[in-house]
């Protein structure tokens, strides 16, 4: 299964693999839209939730680097550092952000004010970077990254809170759009982001039965706010440390997508995300070339003009290659249209996620696309939502595990916690944040507990 | 008037320079609406021309970088190096891309294969690095750049030329929606991009009387196209290297309409680049103020749904601080709604370029909005461009020059040249491109020609 996610990258050319730095990939025209498409619902969900775009510079001295002791000890292992600029060393070492926290708490330090200035709700969409010693693979492990992340000031912890319980509600949003199922799980002390208070991971499931790690949450308390002295006047004119959050999600979006909907034949793109929501082949017979290529034009220009997008493919080759490329492309939606189907009103849909072909009337063409594109798009969260279930198995024991997430019993304790991961030879992702009932004891020191604690090999 | 360009861009808060590495500045949310409404405009303006958005990596290996000469004399004195990644120094030493030809050449000679792959029309957007000596400036010359480079393959040189001409009629169309003039000019043999074999800079005029060269379009010829191996097998089986052009800009562009627009009262933007096209302020009276502030919702559903970008300000200040605030910002048309205009069924248009007040039909207030930004921008490119050619004297001597651009005679001969930047202190930016009628003689050796040169202090 792993091969097969990789052998549909490779297929539908999202990524060229032959840049001569390892891990650094060349995003191809294809896979630059669907990377946009996902860019531009993460711009719709922020600025809709009164978060401001900003852009921060890449390098980061070296010395505001070093501000906050775990963080840095988190990330100087896989820094990239520039120590010289032209034909001289550098007085101070700058190094290619990995994160930004450490770029932008500086400049916050300086934005932030009163309590009117707060909350300070930004985010931005910029490539980082990071030395992965591990095996790269195309989006999901890769070494420049393509990475989207908010960064928000709070007055206290309540509101920093509130604003952890809104990102929960924007990535739903989001991924209803990708047909990405996930689970939120709270990481362990010993797997928190470097730094933060705590973290809460968005976890998906991938075929193969490894978990991805889609994006993480972090709620950072005053964490950072104290070495940057990011501090605000407050009502009384007590100075105070604003509480801070993150939210961050990557390319990897893109290798979710490719690896949850993908099947033998190629790509196949939730809705929201395709290029192309819907191709026309014109179906072209001997001798009514010039109706049916009038009759394909009109419908796609009819399409066109009600929002959908979509391309007619008018290459002079047989059906079946058109066929086949766009379903390598993944195209949620083909229209053929023949003389048959013009003399009958009607238009041929084929849906790329099942196959399945039907008979529409040309005359509500429109509609019907509509509700064709929202009904593959609900199959295709529902299918894969399932699939994710059936892919957590839970279990009282870590004897003779299946190649599944595991869905299982833990105390919280940290020794039991590593005796887990060490005898099932997996990670402990975390224990849910979402209401998972649960009545079980802990696999180790058997501990009752109301909380499972989920675990899988990650990619 | 250096100066006022330069209060401008700080009062109006399009930047943060106190990020703590030089020439490297922070995109503010509203900076970075500006520099996005023209990103966007770039990319329908490629995207009709077929041009695809690709999306290169940062870094180059410096072997790669190596392969032309010129170029690598042309950029090594001001490239960053990465030179250690993590706790360990790499074996192959990596530059932060100054520009993209060394990082993409090597793709594009895998992606070529036969006449059928070209033209190979690609472009990127993305941040790129040069180690600046001279003095930074926001926009203008900074170190961290905000960048668009285009980059296309040609079967043979004249397919380049006509790439080289649509060019130019994108830029004419996008600099019309930025309400800037410019000169394409020719540089000179010992100006030009290192390994072009031609560059035509892009060159505007500051109300300082200095140039600023906004971006260049280079004929690459088979200069790159032969180290990089960029080959292909035309009709006959044949084996071809292909000719390559460019076309690059930056964020100067945002430099340039905040320093050509912008009044003692701060920006003035473009109707095309304003986050805000109109400013809607109710003008609220005792007893009256539910009326006026329902008209005034009124009005900004209207124009909403109309398409017009707009936002009305219901802070609870005097509306003098409200006008204080969206001149600073540079919103195009203010609209002012008090108790008499709606009894008179008027509104108050106030136009930011110009601060003429003027009274229009309420019940016509799309069509009069519409036609009042059109007519705005129309006298800003009207405007500039009176500006620009005012800001050019034509001389037939070296003597006195006034703090303008000049044009002037050449011969063309290198030694000429070489006198004219000496003697008159000034650049040559070139020869020009579009046809521009003269008849005298170089102003150093008083040979017959018939083509001015220009001349400059460049930003």
């Amino acid at each position: 299964m792993v091969q097969r996610d990789r052998r549909e990258v490779e297929k539908a050319n999202l990524t060229d693999k032959r840049y001569p730095i390892k891990g650094m990939n060349v995003w191809t025209p294809y896979g630059w839209k669907i990377m946009q498409a996902i860019d531009r619902h993460i711009r719709e969900g922020f600025d809709a939730t009164d978060h401001q775009e900003v852009c921060f510079p890449l390098l980061i001295p070296e010395d505001q680097f070093a501000k906050e002791k775990e963080h840095i000890k988190g990330f100087d292992a896989e820094v990239f550092w520039v120590t010289h600029a032209g034909l001289n060393p550098l007085d101070v070492k700058l190094l290619l952000r990995p994160t930004s926290e450490t770029a932008m708490y500086p400049i916050f330090s300086l934005w932030v004010r009163s309590h009117a200035d707060l909350p300070l709700k930004t985010y931005q969409i910029v490539n980082t970077f990071r030395y992965e010693t591990k095996q790269t693979r195309a989006f999901i492990r890769v070494r420049e990254i393509h990475f989207f992340e908010s960064h928000t000031c709070h007055a206290d912890f309540e509101d920093a809170e509130r604003q952890v319980r809104e990102d929960y509600d924007i990535l739903e949003e989001l991924a209803s759009k990708w047909c990405i199922p996930y689970r939120l799980l709270k990481r362990t002390e010993w797997d928190k982001f470097p730094g933060a208070n705590y973290t809460v991971g968005v976890d998906t499931l991938l075929p193969s039965g490894r978990s991805l790690q889609l994006g993480s949450i972090h709620q950072y308390k005053e964490n950072f706010s104290r070495p940057y002295e990011i501090k605000y006047e407050d009502e009384k004119g007590e100075h105070r440390y604003v509480h801070q959050t993150t939210f961050g999600m990557s390319e990897r979006l893109v290798g979710a997508v490719v690896a949850i909907h993908g099947d033998d034949k190629g790509l196949v793109l939730p809705p929201d995300i395709a290029t192309n929501q819907v191709v026309v082949i014109p179906v072209l017979a001997k001798g009514e070339t010039e109706k049916v290529s009038n009759a394909a034009r009109a419908l796609r220009d009819e399409l066109k003009a009600a929002g959908v997008r979509v391309h007619i493919d008018e290459r002079d080759v047989r059906p079946g290659v058109k066929y086949y490329d766009w379903e390598l492309k993944g195209v949620p939606l083909r229209l053929e249209l023949g003389m048959r189907d013009i003399e009958k009103g009607k238009v041929t849909f084929v849906r790329r996620d099942t196959g399945e072909k039907s008979l529409k009337d040309r005359a509500r063409l429109v509609e019907e696309v509509r509700s064709m594109l929202a009904l593959i798009a609900h199959d295709m969260l529902a299918r894969a939502s399932k699939e994710m279930a059936s892919g957590i198995a839970t279990v009282d024991s870590l004897e003779g595990l299946p190649e599944k997430m595991i869905r299982t019993g833990w105390c919280g304790g940290e020794d039991c916690g590593h005796e887990i991961e060490n005898r099932s030879e997996r990670n402990i992702l975390g224990t849910p944040v979402e209401k998972d009932e649960f009545d079980g004891k802990c696999v180790v020191c058997g501990k009752p507990t109301k909380t499972p604690v989920y675990l899988a090999r990650a990619m």
